[in-house]
């Protein structure tokens, strides 16, 4: 199994600067810390070997963003109601199924393992990682069963269905060069964004919220997720690896073309397109630099800077028409720090 | 994607025996058929090249067992009911779980690759394979959140629990040549016989039996599942390949030890032992045919055959105590036909 720290993960720490901010800082700690016990209380099983398997998901925890956005969903929904039960049960199940996700984008594929020259590693790569994905979403679904909520099960699966089917069309658009931004949007509002939404959308259902307050977080957890999805991508274009933490080119070496490099080619004049159609063809990861000073060199680095700003704007705009809330100044901070990563 | 069709699928037709069976017969054809059209309608997706991939699913299709078994112990339960909706959601569900994992079943790890030199195939490979399984356990969800039964989706995620750990404890025993019986039986009764007892156990749930019944028939389905999985393990190290019609010491190759070979092993001589552990260490593929023969060349193939026919008589045990019903008599015939192929 492939395991390198997943990249790119949020950063959403908060500054407090007020008591009332501190004050639902410190509860959302506690919160994502139960969150955190509850993930490994499910997972636990009487199979000694999975259980090892499990402590190596250790490299794969991030800030938990989904989690967060259950409860300041919540929170920003109605203020005064306390988090519940079911809060927590969705924050974990959310959780789970965005990790099974992580875990199964590092199964390689034949030309993978090949350009690489990898040997079988000591957790038996590839089908390990499968089984274990397996297991962390078959577990999302039980612990989402605990739930009395049947319509929150159909909801929650209906977005691991959209997942799916974001990386199945992100798949079949591999080594596509000629791949259009409707496409790339397509693929990163199903792939991420629909997760981030629906956590929003049943945080704010288990506070009560109405239907339209609902739509508008619901929507929030969307944008800032295509935003997020969108800065990833330029960082694993372009980012600055001491930054960045992993190496860079991913996403070219998989074939994937993305917003800064979709832009570079639709908008260069036929010579320029033609160079980086050669470089892309030729060694993508070889040229992968020179492929990236192609793309820094252009307006590409600002139309998908101004692209990802857009979407940010509109999500705080959706949070600015709610009641104010530390929750509010929150999810206002969060929708930020999606894309300020030395972006 | 290695897309061979998947072997040992039981064919368990009934010959019609008596009217009353015959009416059953047609019966289960007619639901099966529905189960099929609603597998089929559950994966329709708006993006295209997901419902192109799903058309591949057609080489796995089998001879859903599962769902029939849903169906029987129904009938078998309460003879004089009909079948609910609730039984064909079950049933469809079940299904889903299966082929899911008969795909992800085929994810090549990369020593498997490199022994097979394989080139990547139209489908794109692993990764393709992984989110394909993926996209039908996440509708197997889905479609059972439909029901108005939370301790039902519960159940189901369980038994997929299961089958994970089942697989993950196969994995960890990858060329394990002292693999013990105790441990084998424990993955295997994972790994195949717990769904098979959950359809079971599901289908007498929606015909109100009572819970010992209940408890009858899920034995009976774990029963049967396991003596399945020793026949089709027999199969893959000592079929005929014109029987079995595909490739054999599939599980050898795997460096995966099972019944025959563990009792080979567990009986031998001292240079027996030896001579065997020097073949599969050498080249377990290679040296397939030769190891087979020394199974066969022992008492090792009586024992697996008693084994599997003492679960098969434990399992008609427990149905010979249903009231007399034309689903009885099919349990007890589909129990028989678990291990008579060419075993």
């Amino acid at each position: 199994m492939n395991c390198k720290k997943y990249p790119g993960t949020m950063d959403v720490r908060m500054n407090p600067v007020s008591p009332h901010i501190e004050s639902l800082s410190r509860q959302l700690t506690s919160e994502l810390a139960e969150v955190e016990t509850r993930f490994t209380a499910e997972l636990v099983s009487d199979v000694d070997c999975v259980n090892e398997l499990v402590r190596h998901l250790e490299r794969y925890r991030g800030k938990m963003l989904r989690p967060m956005l259950v409860f300041l969903a919540a929170q920003a929904a109605k203020p005064d109601q306390p988090i519940r039960e079911e809060h927590r049960v969705i924050a974990t199940t959310v959780e789970l199924i965005h990790m099974a996700s992580l875990v199964h984008d590092d199964i390689l594929d034949e030309a993978e393992l090949r350009r690489r020259g990898k040997t079988v590693n000591a957790l038996r790569g590839n089908e390990t990682a499968v089984m274990l994905g397996d297991y962390l979403f078959s577990h999302a679904y039980h612990l989402c069963s605990s739930l009395d909520s049947q319509p929150t099960a159909r909801i929650i699966a209906r977005a691991a269905n959209t997942v799916c089917e974001g990386e199945l069309l992100q798949l079949a658009n591999r080594d596509n060069w000629s791949l259009d931004e409707e496409t790339y949007m397509q693929i990163i509002h199903r792939k991420t964004a629909a997760l981030v939404g629906v956590s929003c959308d049943l945080g704010a259902r288990f506070a009560d919220a109405d239907p339209q307050m609902r739509e508008d977080l619901k929507c929030y957890g969307e944008l800032i997720g295509m935003a997020f999805q969108i800065a990833d991508d330029v960082l694993d274009l372009t980012g600055d690896v001491a930054t960045v933490g992993k190496s860079l080119g991913k996403d070219l070496e998989k074939g994937k073309l993305t917003l800064p490099l979709i832009r570079r080619m639709e908008t260069a004049h036929r010579v320029e397109h033609q160079q980086l159609l050669d470089l892309l063809r030729a060694d993508r990861l070889g040229n992968a630099e020179r492929i990236a000073e192609l793309v820094a060199d252009s307006d590409a680095m600002d139309y998908t800077r101004r692209r990802a700003q857009r979407l940010v704007d509109q999500a705080k705009a959706l949070v600015e028409a709610l009641p104010d809330s530390p929750a509010k100044k929150a999810m206002d901070e969060v929708a930020d720090r999606v894309i300020d990563r030395k972006f």
